[in-house]
């Protein structure tokens, strides 16, 4: 049903629905600064910084016998959604909603290299009678016990404060942190070892996961039965966006099992496919191969006229995660993730020349200039 | 200026200012107990949970070599008054809004012993534009940088999102986590070695610190000149409120670099004095001397109308942290905190007896009906 497309015929960027990052970035700059001048500190514990961990999605201190690895993550806007649809349904979707805070934290820990080991909860409320829910308060205990069982990691704690004037009322803040170990060493991947002839596996998503979520809540304005179109037959656009992110942390656990060290991962959230740019190196990433598009990001992408640039640049398009590995582990790093209940595929290589991203089957080149942000 | 007093003559009480713990208890409850059952996963990584760490201030895991403590905690409403008085007044007070937020981690992961290594940051905005405001960013960061600094710890990285529609237009949700290290093992601190005898060393707080803001808050409304109103010539409302938490990890750095293992710590923050009751044993605590009382907490009491029962019950009434050592090190305690910028007392000794607190000098007595959570 494509009965709104003559009505909004512009395309919907990420921009446009709300997040500008003009206005963020000098604070990060000026906060990364300040954040690096503090590693020296450790010195005075015996420890020490990984420098190469600053910039990539988990930061890493050398404690001797392993490495420690800690993050904090936000879920982001999706919670939005849970609460939109449940106004429709009257089905809560707080379980997922869990899965998805953890994932952001679990996902990007791993990326380093690290077993993710304690998780803690922040469940930041606009005052106490979020809590008064019991349906959907217990949805995210549930939820949030069961990826931690998921992930093997212990659930350390949190915190649940009631933040009226500060959260809007009737909403939560979702985040996580996440410490794990890097054990033994040699798992650490922060991207020194990557070369050329490397390969690239990409590992399925189930969908949206937590970034793009401003744009597919503004999207929401052009459809015509808002979140309850269907993407296809019998699944709402709401149930196909509160599919919960992958945990993949089972995934590069197995691969250790399997002796498989990845030499570099990218966990692709916001930004989509342009995370594939995040080593700091000067490598082209030729794909050769693009995974599947899942439903709903198809949907988002026809329904916001976005053309694939500009898709692939914002969502992720069916691939959640890139593992970086030794072209003799590529296959094998595939059937591992498919024994772990996650589709995947080698879908292209490292190469040396220019930093660049070729998507060849969509004719896509992303250069230095698309990618700003580590 | 009391001219208030007549028309407000009713005591405000922390549950009138707005937290209802009855809703956000049950929640609670659930989530300690699935949280509980989730320690087992660390016997897959090789390691295990320090069981007595649950309901702790922070949660702790044996990994062999040492012992690795985590946690995540929340600003609360202090921002709130920043805002107003950066509305008042033109100045910005996020720096000591930073040093705020990372007490609140640092000050409870240092209750288990542990030394604070890494600091993550999570900043969460009603939309882009608050970084917009370059002088509060920046001093949102600088303030950030030097607790971090005072703290020895290393600021990892964290998570700075626009979250329009969760978080309030205008404000952000603050909070820090904290990972560290308890090493060597023996400085482990859940409890376990408190015994009759052990004395109570409390240190100073430097005012409100961020617990008991919502009463600050609502308290507001009685003062004939708002944020404004003195509380000491000199020295508004509003300033005193906004006196950044102490920073407790120097203290506790210096008596293990003295050779003084503390054999418990209670972080004072909600609850108050209550948390002197803390400990999971059945001691008597009995305070023979009570420190001064910060200047606001006593106007927060005056213009509250609360008696000396209710605002030891709800605020820290000078003393921010509270150290049970050895009989023979208190005065040595002392003299360290002292040597660290921090006023401390010897305050009472560990009794056997019926778990309660009695503050002889004030003939109050708190029992075990006054704190059922830990």
């Amino acid at each position: 049903m494509n009965a709104n497309d003559t009505r909004h015929p512009a395309t919907l960027s990420y921009e446009q629905a709300g997040v500008n990052y003009d206005l963020i970035d000098p604070l990060k700059v000026a906060a990364q600064r300040a954040a690096a001048a503090t590693g020296a500190h450790l010195a005075a514990h015996g420890f020490s910084e990984v420098a190469a961990s600053r910039g990539e999605s988990a930061y890493v201190v050398d404690v001797g016998p392993f490495y420690i690895a800690s993050i904090v993550e936000c879920l982001g806007s999706k919670a939005l959604v849970a609460d939109e649809m449940s106004q429709l349904t009257g089905k809560s979707y707080y379980d997922g909603i869990a899965q998805d805070t953890i994932a952001m934290a679990i996902n990007d820990l791993i990326t380093v290299g690290a077993t993710p080991l304690v998780v803690q909860a922040y469940w930041a409320a606009g005052g106490s009678d979020w809590f008064g829910d019991a349906q959907r308060a217990q949805a995210l205990v549930a939820g949030w016990k069961r990826a931690c069982d998921v992930c093997n990691v212990a659930w350390g704690g949190g915190e649940t404060p009631a933040l009226a004037g500060i959260v809007e009322a009737g909403r939560i803040d979702l985040a996580a942190s996440c410490t794990g170990l890097i054990n033994p060493k040699e798992r650490l991947s922060v991207g020194d070892q990557l070369a050329p002839g490397d390969a690239i596996v990409l590992l399925a998503s189930s969908g949206i996961h937590a970034n793009g979520l401003s744009l597919a809540r503004k999207l929401v304005e052009r459809l015509p039965q808002g979140y309850l179109t269907e993407v296809q037959p019998g699944l709402t656009y709401g149930d196909a966006l509160l599919a919960p992110t992958v945990l993949y942390s089972p995934v590069t656990e197995a691969l250790y099992q399997a002796g498989i060290t990845p030499r570099y991962c990218a966990n692709i959230t916001g930004h989509g496919w342009r995370k594939l740019l995040r080593h700091p190196g000067a490598f082209t990433y030729r794909i050769h191969s693009v995974p599947e598009v899942t439903p709903v990001l198809r949907f988002i992408q026809q329904h916001a006229r976005q053309d694939d640039r500009e898709a692939y640049s914002t969502l992720n398009m069916g691939a959640g995660f890139a593992l970086f590995v030794k072209a003799e582990d590529a296959a094998r790093t595939v059937q591992v993730a498919q024994a772990q209940g996650v589709a995947a595929l080698v879908a292209g290589t490292v190469e040396a020349g220019a930093k660049q991203l070729v998507i060849e089957p969509l004719g896509i080149t992303f250069g230095t200039d698309d990618l700003q942000l580590r």
